[in-house]
């Protein structure tokens, strides 16, 4: 058979190559690894999340042989279904991935059942020309897979996020067995997760919160209040076997929290004693030391039932002196801010609070320096790919290469849009396609830009102020002046100034006939730019009646 | 003699306590400690930086006998200029830090010079009722000292910021002789920098950088370009001596640090042999593996010489392939997003990045865990109050004492504002003063607001539409239908939404003889949230001609 050009794609990512969604192209047809959501970076100002740009598939949207889901965390399934409004091809995911990602479809309103397939980690299926092996791999979520995708033009592993855990919550470790199986056929590349290439050793296993938890449980007086992710099923198992140990109830709060056990408790992905969960009412009402309320909100997010209990804004309870709390998160750069203020204030309010700096309660779900180098000799790539990390991680998963002896050339680094081409076995990176991002705010997709943003950031700056004149027809002299501002000062300190501002505006207005909207606009700005060194945005109408 | 009530109180800080400002009072007599300035956080829009209120001491102001400054820090000393426009008092502090607090207020025109009065460490001055022993502390700025203050009441130990390193740069450690010295008297009260409390430990000294920075210099190629705070005397020392062992000239870049440098030059703090120093521009026309150029912008900060640097935006030069950057700095609390996308940055361009994560190029200027329980064991107080740290940080110190073997009525947790109250020897918790900070924003200090501040989160967040409508007076039909939009969403996207507002505002208009204001705003508002949920602040004008 004929070697035709292998071309990859890696799209999505806010300054992370490939992170949410990798695009491979063989013989004309197109099979798509992911399609997540990016949360946006605190400058995005009013920004709901970020998808990337399908503009490359969806014109393409008839060569789309499959959609693969390799676990169900947002940032990998977050855009699917943004993407499937406009490629209509089966998604293959294993069973709790498709569960996870069948719920935020049916919210949408999607009802295409059957395009929805189910796959098993250990199985391999013929998606068009690619032949998909999933394969198990340890992750903060269950369930997850990586992918050997295998095609005339080679065999390529693409590992999705991963870390290798000896002792993962549910006993299933990463498939060594197939990685081995993989080397021996020989892999032409390695797509491999650099989240934590910056990390030296090895992630620690998801076992040890059980100590951290126990400590916890153990000298608690009064309620527990445990956060975390929302799709951190392996985490929520923990919490109700510790609980069970020390004789406390559950109560699951919160939306998405609630409907991610169902699913992962339908499809028997958590195992949990039904005495043991209580509903969030029955909770509420029993002694302190006999409850577990497990919460979302680990980030701090306002909106959030961990936000509102430290806001002081939950409804139905609130923190009191004595409860624990246990952040079981680490946070998202950009949040820190976010998170440290709600750890404060929930300790304000006589909280413990328990979060990572001071307890092992949680771990990360990628893997660290010597488990990429494990991944590097277990696979032994003729290429690699470092992907899933902004540029300083990627150029460090690059330093991990190089040390177990890779050469520069076996070694692409690639931005977002760039396609990486093999051709005999040989690897040569392409043109760039136009990519990046798209900004989801409210029900817009993609209607707010750079510059909309560049707007929303120079008017939060220093506000707006707007000079509304109604000037006498007749007499040509100023009848009335409307000062309206927003977010630039107090109104007790802006008085004197727009007192000021009027006297002087009616000078001038009122010894001049022509048009003088712009020469008010400039000594508004001026007397306020003299007064307080600042620029808001100055708007001004004149009629003349 | 009739022992009276000392007071302290813990002022200034953003989350933080007693980081900025800390009030004494004794026999109606208030001595003031540090006055610095805080950084805003990420949402508080358009904010310069914030100081302490100086309600309290403004209202006292003929009371106030000194001002003591630890060290020379931004946020120790950046207010000292607002805080002598209301309390004029003699300004006490070690020659560094008043060298650099002397350029900070000249830049401001203050000129009574008489009023800053230089002290050593080692030294003790009688300031009204306190006496006041300066003793030498490590921290991250040379000359930084700790107070023992002493009053018929007792002794308090204010450590300010400290670290106990044993190979200091500047070989000066911290005065172990003065803390045994002041636990033989007996301390009352122990008032402790608690930034690193939740770190365990030993922060390493100053000293391991200089391994680090040799490695660099001599893997590089090209320019070597190393950022760093301006204050950072110490780390300068530092690469001005690996830079003279690699035969390479150094040339000072940004008005601060050029400043700070030639302070702490003419006062000897640190050591330059002129040979080894070039201008910015010389340096650019040098051999590029014989330069180093020390810039600002640890941080990332976009009006910083690196943060430039980073965006293509820096005049006199860029960054080129084969430059070596080194970020010898931690990023601040909220800045993580800016540091990571500048070295995201630099690398694209070229750069070789070397920073915290991957090489010991920083290390901390505050004592780590270990460090704190040596100083509790040496000055032994009688009363531990943790201060310079958020609430989970004072908790940590907290539990330190506690695990030195103090009791729990010996550890007071306080906030900002908060009166700590010393009599016969006996600690008891008074009133809380109304306290806080004001946000300085241009030239104005005090007249933006957490109101002002909503107000501009709200108007950044969706943006703000204006609709001026003129109507004829005779006929009553829409004359005229301005719309103007700012961070709403693109023009394109936007047309055919207002094309139908002004459609059906025509004619709500046109059969309506009243004042359509407020109905024509809610038309819009419901218009605008229907199509794409989202709430703009919208200001409409009507006039009738």
């Amino acid at each position: 058979m004929k070697s035709k050009t292998l071309r990859i794609i890696p799209l999505g990512g806010l300054g992370e190559v490939g992170k949410n969604m990798t695009v491979y192209e063989y013989d004309d047809k197109i099979l798509i690894v992911d399609a997540g959501m990016m949360f946006p970076d605190n400058d995005m100002i009013g920004i709901d999340y970020i998808i990337p740009d399908f503009e490359y598939v969806k014109q393409r949207a008839n060569k789309v042989v499959g959609v693969v889901v390799t676990h169900g965390h947002e940032d990998h399934t977050g855009a699917i279904g943004h993407l499937l409004e406009s490629v209509d091809a089966p998604v293959y995911a294993t069973p709790l991935t498709l569960g996870l990602i069948q719920a935020k479809l049916n919210r949408r309103g999607f009802n295409k059942k059957s395009r929805l397939v189910t796959v098993h980690a250990g199985e391999s299926v013929q998606i068009g020309p690619f032949k998909v092996d999933f394969f198990h791999v340890c992750h903060s979520v269950p369930d997850g897979v990586g992918l050997g995708i295998e095609t005339p033009a080679g065999l390529v592993v693409h590992t999705g996020d991963y870390k290798f855990d000896h002792t993962p919550v549910d006993n299933w470790p990463t498939d060594y067995a197939k990685l081995a199986e993989f080397a021996r056929k020989g892999v032409l590349a390695l797509l491999a997760d650099s989240t934590n290439a910056e990390r030296p050793g090895w992630t620690p296993s998801e076992r040890v919160i059980d100590a951290a938890l126990d400590k916890v449980f153990q000298q608690a007086k009064g309620r527990i209040i445990v956060a975390t992710f929302a799709s951190l099923i392996s985490r929520m198992q923990q919490v109700v076997d510790v609980a069970a140990r020390y004789n406390r109830k559950v109560a699951f709060v919160g939306l998405s929290l609630t409907e991610n056990i169902r699913i992962a408790q339908e499809l028997g992905y958590i195992k949990l004693d039904e005495k043991m969960i209580v509903s969030q009412d029955v909770a509420l009402t029993m002694p302190e030391s006999k409850v577990v309320l497990l919460v979302t909100g680990s980030q701090g997010e306002p909106t959030s039932i961990l936000g509102r209990l430290a806001n002081g804004t939950n409804r139905r309870f609130e923190i009191k002196a004595g409860d624990t709390v246990v952040l079981s998160s680490h946070p998202i750069p950009g949040n820190e801010e976010l998170v440290y203020h709600a750890i404060n204030s929930l300790m304000e309010q006589g909280a413990e609070v328990i979060y990572e700096a001071i307890a092992p309660v949680h771990v990360s779900g990628h893997a660290s320096q010597e488990e990429m180098k494990l991944l590097l000799h277990l696979t032994r790539p003729r290429y690699l790919i470092p992907v899933h990390g902004e540029l300083r991680m990627l150029k460090q998963h690059r330093r991990l290469g190089l040390d177990v002896g890779m050469d520069e050339k076996q070694i692409a680094m690639v931005e977002n849009g760039r396609v990486i081409e093999f051709t005999h076995g040989e690897m040569k990176l392409g043109e760039r396609i136009p990519g990046g991002y798209v900004f989801v705010d409210g029900t817009g997709v993609g209607d707010v830009d750079a510059s909309t943003m560049r707007e929303r950031e120079e008017i939060g700056q220093d506000g707006i102020v707007l000079l509304n004149m109604e000037v006498d027809r007749k007499t040509g002299s100023l009848k009335d002046f409307e000062i309206i501002s927003r977010g630039f000062m107090t109104p007790e300190e802006s008085e004197s100034l727009f007192t000021e501002m009027r006297r002087r505006a009616k000078k001038m207005i009122d010894h001049n006939a022509g048009n003088m909207q712009g020469e008010i606009k400039k000594l508004a700005q001026s007397m306020i730019f003299e007064e307080t060194k600042r620029k808001p945005m100055v708007f001004t109408t004149i009629t003349r009646n």
